[in-house]
């Protein structure tokens, strides 16, 4: 695969790991680095490997299951760094809603693993 | 200065830039490429340079002014590109409130340039 589809696989596991649920999936893709960011939607920022993943847990073992629907999906790749931006369309069973998405991607030993995901609600019209 | 003087001075510039509605300024600190992405608190993502730089200037017409108070300032740097990310307090006439901004900058042959921005309103508890 190329460098671009290496990425977009990378991110497509993100999204794969979250409508499983699947923590170990989760914690896998994420950058074992201390200086690891996510943004939920309306939360503040969150920092550092135990805290991000805390929400992670926090978000699986809640109610309901979130389906995603990916659209406009765009790459940036920059040597070792790459960013992914897309629209989050979400499905479940209390909602439905577009989520705009940046995940930044940073390439490791491992592959290219999450170092940043950022999600914010998209306001109606 | 070095390297993360430097990125946290671009960070500065670009909320100095808006909180003084600094078109030209604003356009400088940006990246010249079509990957810029830039997703404003509660807006769709936005991709390029022309529609990128005509949000901020339909921004800037617009009412109020907006003050930035800037706290939790996160910087990695990672080769040719870095992240800040931060948290917004926003003073404005009509409202105040907390936004969780990240902000990719890539280095150019202009020094350091805003590669993407992307806002989240912070939902009070």
């Amino acid at each position: 695969m190329d460098e671009t589809a290496t990425i977009l696989a990378a991110n497509q596991a993100f999204y794969d790991a979250h409508e499983q649920r699947d923590i170990t999936a989760m914690d896998k893709l994420w950058q074992h680095s201390d200086d690891i960011v996510c943004t939920h939607p309306g939360w503040p920022t969150l920092r550092g490997r135990a805290t991000v993943m805390e929400s992670w847990a926090r978000i699986f073992s809640g109610p309901g299951r979130t389906q995603f629907i990916l659209t406009d999906i765009h790459v940036v790749v920059r040597a070792e760094t790459a960013w992914v931006t897309l629209s989050e369309n979400i499905v479940d069973r209390a909602a439905t809603g577009s989520v705009a998405a940046t995940n930044v991607f940073v390439r490791t030993d491992d592959g290219w693993s999450i170092s940043l995901h950022h999600g914010s609600p998209v306001m109606g019209p």
